[in-house]
């Protein structure tokens, strides 16, 4: 890591030059000033990727929601709160020569958060929580304009995983999907270890389980080889 | 703090032979495998009152949702996930010569949590959530045998604090309430201090604002005088 670093610095990586836009860790989605729904994402397989994509030399960076590990040093971080702030950050950060959308971006949002907090009123009735579908980053980046080269998406997944991350693929239009399950039982959500399966034009490979540092070098030399 | 403890130890603390349990955080309500409902609540204040009580030689309890900020040492420490779990830990729990319950608890958990994560069907509707009240944890404590000689409940509001609070107070059956404005412009949800207003039988007194640690300090030898 260290010759990395030094070699980073000397501009002398396989993506010295490259511009690599990583998004990472979860959203939070306000319901009222206190309350808000989470996923479990911890941020740890986006921020091993950014730091490798460094360590190769690339420019990196780095749109994080609310994670529970910290960002990678030598990366420029955005940290934002929402799905609807990702996406903004994601378009304020292109282009890009390559995009890797690690970060478990909330499907809806609340479409009417309270301003107050929101009060039981005795009727035994929630409150009317009306949802909204936030925007599909994946599928802008994969669509838009300036489209990245490459452009890498992840699945996670609790069941059916090469089945649901082929159709993601074709739906979303990114190029690579990264596909994994996280099922509790799995421990990988949250965990140091990942077991993920490389899906692209080609068929599906799987890789063996490892630590995410080593899914995120591995990761790192397939995207350096793409762009080369 | 080292006095304390070792007073403690001693078993010379005003609260020597007291058994004390303190909730605290927040709690975590499942949507599915990977998402799930929160709120903002760092578990500090909880934490802090912990620490201030076990100084003063009582036996704490402390029930703890994911909190932000690791518990105390010295304390038994029974760590939860929804507001159901700790439902059932606080009964286990008792009984306690007095009770502080300054976890933010979920008025509400889903219904229906998903088994596998779940998925945009493609038809722009998000997933139908049947929420269910959860169990009011400080009412059954106050309310419940064997009832700690002392319940102390918090209030956390973002307006009409202390009108609120003192509502709170009667509908629970607690003999204290601990109010503070939790607005986000505050920065109490989250920070080092806090601004609260103790109500009980008499009224309301609203408390300066102090650290957290100072808060819990002062709360701490209250109780000791109510227990006296």
């Amino acid at each position: 890591a260290i010759l990395a670093a030094i070699s980073a610095a000397l501009g002398a990586g396989r993506l010295a030059g490259r511009h690599v836009l990583v998004t990472s860790g979860p959203t939070h989605e306000p319901i009222d000033p206190v309350r808000y729904i989470a996923n479990r994402s911890s941020g740890a397989q986006g921020t091993a990727i950014a730091a490798a994509l460094r360590d190769l030399g690339a420019r990196v960076t780095f749109v994080t929601g609310p994670a529970s590990v910290p960002p990678p040093p030598g990366v420029d971080v955005v940290a934002v709160g929402t799905a609807a702030q990702m996406a903004a950050a994601v378009r304020a950060a292109l282009p890009a020569d390559a995009a890797v959308m690690a970060a478990a971006v909330a499907d809806w949002r609340i479409a009417n958060p309270g301003t107050q907090k929101m009060k039981k009123d005795g009727s035994d009735r929630p409150p009317a929580l009306d949802f909204a579908e936030n925007e599909d980053i994946l599928a802008a980046v994969s669509r838009g304009e300036p489209r990245p080269r490459l452009v890498v998406g992840f699945a996670a997944e609790t069941e059916k995983v090469v089945e649901h991350a082929t159709a993601k693929r074709l739906r979303k239009g990114c190029d690579w999907i990264l596909a994994n399950d996280v099922s509790p039982e799995t421990g990988i959500m949250g965990g140091a270890e990942n077991a993920v399966t490389l899906i692209d034009a080609n068929g599906a490979e799987p890789w063996p389980r490892m630590g995410k540092d080593a899914v995120a070098r591995r990761l790192a030399e397939r995207i350096a080889n793409a762009l080369a």
